[in-house]
């Protein structure tokens, strides 16, 4: 699996001297340590044994009541029985291949798309049709003709501030995509990790909003709370609900009760709206520093994206830029990042991209790594 | 899949006037809240962010040499190097399933086993081969004859205080099996989670102290710690702990870093050791409580077990005693237990066969439920 070789690719960034722009980990800094504390006190005073015991397969009943809330918000019409809680979102995604992909099966992934993803539905063994990509997102001329040709098991899609990219799909095209969805009659993934991670310009609804019988609605609570903590959840229609249910079952039971009740009173209480601007506050700041970085150091010659929330950068060098050279040449330099082709799911595209995370290192550093890599690129 | 009937079947349980003698929970009175409170104070303080962030796909280190260590109490040889940590034993089942069955190839599992295992397997398309038990568990000669005839992946065996008899494979009979394992040459998966419940007589060595590159080990900290932390693991060769690690980044990249580092800690300060007392204090009296009701009001054509520890006591009536039978007529008499037929791999067995779980209701409970199930087969 090309997972396999990115995890040995990035095994040299846990050298403590290299500053690492290659993850996609949130700041330690952005975690609410101190809300944490309170509602661990509170969750075991009020739920006492029943926050350690086993629960259900498809999650802490409050906490679903309290994501359907969330979710309203941004316009999705669920209910708690539309909604089932995973330990993480790659258990969901796990899950999505595990019902869906019969050995040989189409799906439409975004090309480039997240390798998180690929390597959750790899084991299944789908072929990937690609949904060719600009600046606004995926593009639904393309996807409409894979499914002219191809009967695909679903789409797979990360439309706000995609991982590689950091691109939002645009609410024109949310449309169209929408209606192609529904006009060949499929299922759309639409993987929303960061939905809440904006930090400026106006918000977009989810295509879901559009589709909501056609589409399983991913998210999750490690990027406004804490990933250590495994919560993901999805909303999907009930008869897919159920289906992942059953196939979770077997898989790990149910997801872990305790990090269920402190995400269910982290809404509950409020607390994730007065934390959340703190975390974007963060990484605003961090973000304006890799793209000054990028526009103070690198060459004409390179293009990268200025997304508008996130995680991510995307740079696109000359034709013929090899970025693996340049992530070898940097690790030498102390700097990592993640070569663009391993977030293709077909080989051997996209080899002259990178992507760059900007959340998890400081901005001094940020500036520090950039003006290395401009400085490496401009040698070769 | 049996585990739906199974689920489906439960479901009545759930109404609260209803005396469960049906699920493997522990009793929430058996949770240290007051440690984990403490615990809970010492992980954010000692490990802060990294105790919420992302983790590696094998486990927390500190917590894998917290295992090796616990795990030498019992005489296991690991180091932290052998060792993984899981969303619950579940979470390696569904590992060990996915690596090592190909549709169609043959598993031994006991007669009965415990069904989580099946449900985790079966998705994987094996076919069983069953062991013969009797009160000192597997029977080696069995075993043999199995593997004499057949190549099979691995043999699944939960040797101490079974899921669902309580019965221990004798320390004669471990020998005799691990040499039959290592004489055809396969693989041993030795499942483990009820190890620490022992309320009388002397420990017996796991099997894989005699045949550690034939096994796989698993245990978890659902019986000792909680189960709602999720928090499973296994000791393996080197080999196929690189595989487990492998195949588990797909389905969930790690186990939730926080309960790990509870976990850890509760290994760490002691309290692992300062609290299992009081555990087997409870359950102790609540097994003795079960084995006099039953002395006293079952009928004398009835036999079961009685394990030295553990959470289960296995009843078998009459030859054309219907267990099912019992159990709905049990239901509308407000108890519940589990029928014995669905423990089986192949379908049909043990019909006359029922698990009763003694660790999740109170005393007097137990007494009045083994009373009127008594009643209700002189009845029928």
């Amino acid at each position: 699996m090309e997972y396999s070789a990115l995890s040995e690719l990035l095994r040299v960034t846990a050298n403590s001297e290299i500053i690492s722009l290659a993850g996609g980990l949130p700041a330690p800094e952005s975690f609410p340590l101190k809300i944490i504390k309170e509602l661990n006190d509170l969750v075991l005073k009020k739920y006492e044994g029943a926050s350690l015991q086993y629960g259900p397969t498809d999650g802490a009943k409050i906490l679903k009541e309290e994501i359907a809330i969330w979710l309203g918000e941004r316009n999705i019409k669920t209910t708690a029985d539309n909604i089932g809680v995973t330990s993480g979102s790659q258990g969901a995604l796990d899950t999505i291949g595990r019902i869906f992909i019969d050995e040989g099966d189409s799906i439409a992934v975004e090309s480039p798309t997240y390798i998180g993803a690929v390597d959750a539905f790899t084991p299944y063994g789908p072929s990937y049709e690609e949904i060719k990509t600009d600046d606004d997102g995926a593009i639904p001329e393309s996807l409409e003709k894979i499914l002219k040709t191809k009967k695909v098991k679903f789409v797979y899609l990360v439309p706000t501030f995609q991982n590689p990219t950091g691109r939002t799909i645009t609410w024109e095209r949310r449309k169209q995509i929408a209606e192609i969805i529904k006009k060949y009659d499929t299922l759309l993934i639409e993987d929303d990790p960061y939905n809440s991670l904006r930090y400026c310009g106006k918000a977009v609804d989810p295509i879901q909003t559009m589709i909501q019988e056609n589409t399983v609605y991913l998210c999750t609570f490690s990027k406004v709370l804490a990933p250590g903590l495994r919560i993901g959840f999805y909303s999907a229609p009930k008869n897919i609900a159920a289906l992942m249910v059953s196939a979770k079952q077997s898989v790990d039971l149910h997801t872990n009760s305790y990090g269920q009740y402190l995400a269910a009173e982290y809404l509950k209480t409020g607390y994730l709206k007065k934390h959340l601007p703190k975390i974007l506050k963060i990484y605003k700041s961090k973000q304006e520093a890799m793209l000054k970085a990028l526009e103070k150091y690198f060459p004409k010659s390179f293009q990268w994206t200025r997304p508008e929330g996130g995680m991510f950068i995307w740079a696109t060098g000359p034709k013929h830029f090899d970025a693996i050279d340049l992530y070898w040449k940097a690790i030498k330099n102390n700097v990592a990042f993640v070569p663009g082709t391993y977030f293709f799911a077909k080989l051997g595209e996209g080899k002259n991209t990178f992507r760059l995370n900007f959340t998890n290192v400081g901005e001094k550093q940020i500036k520090i790594a950039i003006k290395k890599l401009s400085e490496i690129i401009k040698k070769t």
